[in-house]
């Protein structure tokens, strides 16, 4: 088997910590940074794979908690792995599982060797171990798998997140051990990325970083983070990690964020990023444009003639008025939130390729100042559906 | 203001009363038998304009109650009219809003003149009448609007109906006043349809279709059928419709119905359909094909590799399989619904273009036998998914 999987940092930007790289897998050539929509259920909610490769996406996130219930993994195995099953050509991420057995499942029990919880769909008993997770994964046959971490909420004890990141350290190594003894199902190869916890603590973070870098992975996650911490912090805790984290592997923010969190934590090195904001709010009616989000279901809206961004490609941009998709908000149509989650999708795809061309033209720094200035701009007259 | 509007027949079949014909309207040629789908707010639901045009239509269905109440006339008016607001460039046909007010509304209240009514959504007060549903109407846009008639329930005493086709001729001749002395306002003709009713009363259906023909509508439709009477009594009354109604007139025989349904009704010369039935089942499921409806969350698909139908060229059949669309079903995801919604219409589209076909070929009546055979086979082999 033929490791496919690479890393490459194309161009590095002089004043800030900004990279762009190319990712390549087996599916796809995947220029970073890069933001991947989830596709939690085996599809990016209300979404078809071609509208996604038309927003420009080559890669998306697959849930593995999600698929592991249903339509469980047998069942993804009969159909020859998630690309087919889904029908997606381009690469797949897929998690471990452990965030969503931490925050959906219940009576959760952990233990040394993993994770006992009951389905949040039916109650049903199932167990998550490192081995497990990684054997999992590989019938789901992703691109890229993650480790099995265990993601502490926010706030807790420092002394639970000390003793916590042993756990993470100790799956972590069980994981690559499964995944270096173990071959790819379907004939094409599939990387391990570790995952960095530590909560809010530096030197917890620091000591997760070389806890996670004696182990050869494919690349290096920074998780429990965005789960309720300041902003300050969730940054401060990015920067300590990008700073130590390996410069020759990817680096991925686990999910995060808003198009300005985006844009500050790809000035600190990060390469990768997911998140549910661009779909979950986009099915509500929040739309991103580069002056801001925009709740489209605002009254102000309601006569309005012009699309959501005039300055947007997307096919709710070349098609539709505010006024009209506001109506169909209202009306709770299921186009509402197509159109909602697509603009969104093709904005965030956009955003990120507009940050590879600074960082390779050597003005991000610039360029992000002028960003966060006009997105971040509260002033009522030029965004008036802000989110408050 | 010229008038676009024409209607002419292109072949009659020798063995039955199916024919096939062409509509010209200011926004699309549309050939006959057509089904329309139903746009109730605008918008059909959970599909795009270009979807439908991909699936061959030319005329969709905009409900008057509906887009009266929300988003309002007001509003359609700065739009330019419904094709604007719905960014859709083929034809709309308008209903007048009366059934939805016999439905739908709270508190209807028939007298003389229209019917005074509260609204489904905030129970607010409002009042239709033959002049003002013609009046929304011409701001709506529509290239075909309908005349206010009374829908009588299904069952109900003779007398009832024999009164109420008296108040739907009187309602159809106001209306007709109200177009001739008004004009469209976004500069496109507009036809107007007259709708006979009369129950399931031979008599009552002969006495209405001659009162509405006595008025020169654009063409004429049958309604108050598919409103839960015996099928039989459904086709015998279209029968003495279709039969009395002018030959060079559009047919249209409102709210109906399932694939065989519509092959009977073009077997007995009706021209054009519309129905909830492709969208509102596509959206649960019951997927429509050659060989009967199917239910594609049923467990026997679960492992199923082939698409909904083999034969079919829609992007859902073109893309994913029984198995995976299962799934979706399984785990509530939007796109289920799209794609429920996406096949059932190009289906509905394909069975028109073939019905066409078969007239114009001269062997609708075998192709008719033949469909029919196969459709309504209940083999449990040939279509385990078959609806019970």
């Amino acid at each position: 088997m033929q490791n496919t999987f690479s890393f490459h940092v194309l161009s590095q930007d002089s004043s800030t910590t900004a990279r762009c790289g190319r990712i390549t897998t087996s599916h796809s050539e995947i220029d970073t940074p890069v933001f991947m929509p989830v596709g939690t259920q085996g599809t990016v909610k209300s979404l078809t794979p071609d509208e996604l490769i038309d927003a420009g996406c080559k890669i998306i996130l697959g849930n593995t908690y999600h698929l592991y219930l249903r339509p469980g993994e047998e069942l993804i195995r009969h159909f020859g792995g998630l690309h087919k099953f889904a029908n997606w050509p381009k690469a797949f991420l897929t998690d471990s599982g452990g965030y969503q057995v931490f925050s959906l499942a219940a009576l959760r029990k952990i233990h040394e060797h993993g994770v006992r919880f009951q389905s949040h769909i039916d109650g049903s008993y199932h167990e998550f171990t490192p081995e497990s997770v990684v054997q999992t994964q590989r019938i789901l046959g992703s691109d890229i798998m993650m480790v099995l971490d265990e993601c502490p909420p926010y706030p807790i004890d420092k002394s639970y997140v000390a003793e916590s990141i042993e756990l993470t350290r100790s799956w972590a190594q069980s994981c690559f051990g499964s995944w270096k003894n173990s071959e790819p199902l379907y004939g094409h190869d599939q990387a391990l990325f570790g995952i960095v916890q530590g909560g809010v603590h530096e030197d917890l973070r620091r000591r997760s970083c070389e806890q996670l870098m004696s182990i050869e992975f494919s690349g290096y996650a920074i998780g429990g983070l965005s789960v309720g911490e300041p902003k300050t912090a969730m940054f401060e805790m990015t920067a300590v990690c990008t700073e130590l984290l390996p410069k020759d592997k990817p680096r991925y923010l686990m999910g995060v964020g808003k198009p300005d969190d985006l844009v500050e934590a790809v000035s600190l090195g990060v390469d990768m990023f997911d998140c549910v904001i661009p779909t979950r709010n986009g099915r509500k009616g929040q739309v991103f444009t580069w002056n801001g989000p925009m709740n489209v279901t605002n009254l102000i809206f309601r006569d309005d003639p012009r699309p959501i961004d005039e300055t947007c490609g997307c096919y709710a941009c070349r098609t539709f008025s505010r006024g009209y998709i506001r109506h169909l908000f209202q009306a709770q149509e299921l186009l509402a939130m197509r159109l909602g989650s697509l603009h969104n999708i093709f904005f965030y795809q956009k955003l990120m390729s507009v940050m590879r061309e600074h960082i390779h033209a050597g003005d991000f720094a610039a360029w992000k100042k002028s960003f966060l200035s006009t997105y971040q701009s509260t002033s009522e007259m030029n965004n008036p559906g802000r989110e408050q």
